[in-house]
C-alpha cells in the first residue's frame, strides 16, 4: 500500500503550533500511510514525541505575519516556515503540503518552487456545496487580489481541469461571476473576461452568474478575481452562521428542541469548515491552505482530503 | 395632513405593468395621503380606472433595456417611462419616485435631473438588517459599477450622513469593505480609500470588514464599489434562500412541522424582500429602486418607506 509523505508547516496558525501538532499527531494515529515532515520550532516539535521513523522535522522559526510583504520576507527572512515547508513540499517524495499561513507567502513560495511549467500563475481554489448537493469549484479565492481579464481566462482553465479530473464531469460549466446575467454586465475586469471566455474553445462556458446563484449548482466553475471570490466564501459562510446561530437562539427561546436536529443536518450538509481548506491549483505538487483560526480538526480533515485528491492517479501526473 | 405626490415608473419590471399598476391601485385604496403621479402607457393606465382628483398620468412608453446603453438611450430615446418619470420627480410638488426599471438608466437621469449639488455622484443604498438586530447601510449596491478610491470616501459620507439622520445616529460607524482586517488587505482601490477613509475627520471609520462580518453590525454604514456589494446584497439573499429552501424540506421530510414556525421567524427578521428597495443617496428627491422582479407588493412596500423617509423631515431639507 502506498504511502504518503504530508508536510506540514506548523507555525501560522492563530491558534498556536501546539493545535497544529495535536492535529499532526492525529493524523499518525489515524492514518497509517501518511509519514509527516513537521516544519516549525524543533524543540516544541520533539516534546510530542512523534514515532521518529515516521516523521521528519525542520527547524524554522520565523513567520509572516499579515503586516509584512510577503515578496521581501521571501528574500529576507531566511528561516520562515511556510517557505521552508513549499521548498520541502517540492521534492519528489512529497505527496503535498498543508498550512495555515500567510495566504501572500504562499503565493510567493508556490511561484519560487512549485509553478507548473504550462501555467502562468496557480490560484486558490475552494470546494463549495451546493444547492444541486454537488460542488462548485469557486477560482480564486483571494490568492491573486488585482488580476486581468488573462488572468480570469486561466482560473477558469485550471477550475475546469480540476473539476474534470477530480470529479470526472466531462465538460465542466464555468461561469463568470458578475453584477447582472447579460454579457453587458459586470466591471471593466468581468466584461473583457466574458468576451475572452466566450472565444475559449476547451472552456463550457456558461456566461455571467449572480450573486444570489453563486451556490445554486448552475455551474460546477465559478470564476473570479480573488477579492470577489473571497467575498463569496465569507460571506456565505457568515450568513450561514448567522442564520444558525439565530436557530440556535429560537430553538432555546421556544424551547423546541427539535429544531437542533435541523441545525445539525444543515452543519453537515454545508459544512464549511471541514471544506474551508483552500488548494492550490496550477501548482506541481498538492497545496492546501487551512483558515488563519484552524485547530487539531481542520489540520486533520486537510490531511484527508489531501490523501483523497492524491490517491486520484489522475489528477497530479 | 400632508399629501404626498409619488410618481410611480409604471414600466421597468419583468412582470408587467399590470403589477405595478396593481400596486398603485393599492397605495390609493390604503394610503390617503399618497397621490400618484403614473407614467407609461396612458391607455393602460386609464384602463384601471384609477381617481382622477388622486392620479395624474404621463405617456411613455419606450423602455431602456439591460442590453441598451444607458447614455445613448438618454439621448436617442425620447420617450422612456424611467426618464420621463425622473424629471417629472425633479419638480417640486413631487416626494419622489419609485421604479423597477433599469439601474443603469435610473442613474443616468438622476445625474442630469436630481443632482445634489454638493455631491459628485449619487451612490444606490440597501438598508440591510444585521445580528445586532439593528441596520446596516450598504453603498453602493450596483449603482457605481467601476469607481475610484474618492468616489469610495463620496459613499461613506452620504450613507452616514443618511443613517445620521433617518436613524439618528450620532457618529455611524463606517466599514470598508475587504479581504481582511488588516489596513494592508485589500484590491488596489480599497488599500487606497482605506488610507482616505483614515483621514476623513467628519467619517467614524472603524477599519476594514471582512466579508464574513457584512450583517454582524459591526458598522453602521458599509463602503465597497458597486460590483462587490452587488455580490454582497445577492449573495446574502441567495444564502437565505438557499437555507429556507432546506429547512422548508426538511420539516417536510421529517414531517416536522414546528420547524415552519422557525422559517416564519427567519423571513420575518430577514425579510430581504421588503427591504430590497434600493434607495438613492445624494439626489435632490427620494429614488427608490425595486427590484426587476418586482410586483404589486414591491411596488406597495416601496410607497411605504417612501413616505416613511419622507416624514423625517430633517432627511431632505
Amino acid at each position: 500500500m502506498e504511502k504518503y509523505k504530508i508536510v506540514i508547516d506548523t507555525l501560522g496558525s492563530d491558534k498556536g503550533p501546539e493545535e497544529i501538532l495535536k492535529g499532526a499527531k492525529r493524523i499518525l494515529e489515524e492514518n497509517s500511510r501518511a509519514n509527516l515532515v513537521l516544519v516549525g520550532d524543533e524543540e516544541l516539535i520533539n516534546s510530542f514525541n512523534f514515532p521518529r521513523e515516521r516523521v521528519e522535522i525542520i527547524d524554522a522559526k520565523e513567520t509572516v505575519t499579515n503586516y509584512d510583504n510577503p515578496v521581501e520576507a521571501f528574500y529576507k527572512k531566511p528561516n520562515v516556515s511556510i517557505f521552508k515547508a513549499i521548498e520541502r513540499a517540492s521534492k519528489e517524495d512529497s505527496a503535498g503540503i498543508i498550512t495555515a499561513g500567510n495566504s501572500g507567502a504562499l503565493m510567493v513560495a508556490s511561484l519560487r518552487y512549485l509553478l507548473d511549467d504550462k501555467r502562468t500563475r496557480p490560484c486558490m481554489a475552494a470546494i463549495l456545496p451546493n444547492m444541486q448537493h454537488t460542488f462548485t469549484c469557486l477560482v480564486d479565492t483571494g490568492a491573486s487580489i488585482d488580476v486581468g481579464p488573462l488572468q480570469l481566462v486561466e482560473f477558469a482553465h485550471l477550475g475546469s481541469d480540476f473539476m474534470k479530473k477530480l470529479y470526472k464531469i466531462e465538460s465542466p460549466r464555468v461561469g463568470l461571476l458578475s453584477n447582472g446575467a447579460e454579457p453587458t454586465k459586470g466591471n471593466k475586469l468581468v466584461k473583457e473576461a466574458h468576451k475572452l471566455l466566450a472565444e475559449e474553445k476547451e472552456i463550457n462556458f456558461v456566461g455571467n452568474i449572480e450573486g444570489n446563484k453563486t451556490l445554486s449548482g448552475l455551474c460546477d466553475v465559478l470564476v473570479c478575481d480573488g477579492f470577489a471570490g473571497n467575498q463569496v466564501l465569507k460571506n456565505s459562510e457568515g450568513m450561514a452562521v448567522n442564520l444558525i446561530t439565530e436557530m440556535v437562539k429560537f430553538s432555546k427561546k421556544t424551547g423546541n428542541a427539535s429544531i437542533m436536529e435541523l441545525v445539525g443536518y444543515l452543519m453537515k450538509t454545508y459544512d464549511f469548515e471541514s471544506l474551508g481548506a483552500g488548494i492550490l491549483l496550477g501548482a506541481k505538487k498538492l497545496v492546501l491552505k487551512c483558515r488563519g483560526s484552524s485547530g487539531a480538526e481542520a489540520i486533520y480533515n486537510a490531511s484527508k482530503i489531501l490523501i483523497n485528491i492524491a490517491e486520484n492517479k489522475t489528477l497530479y501526473e
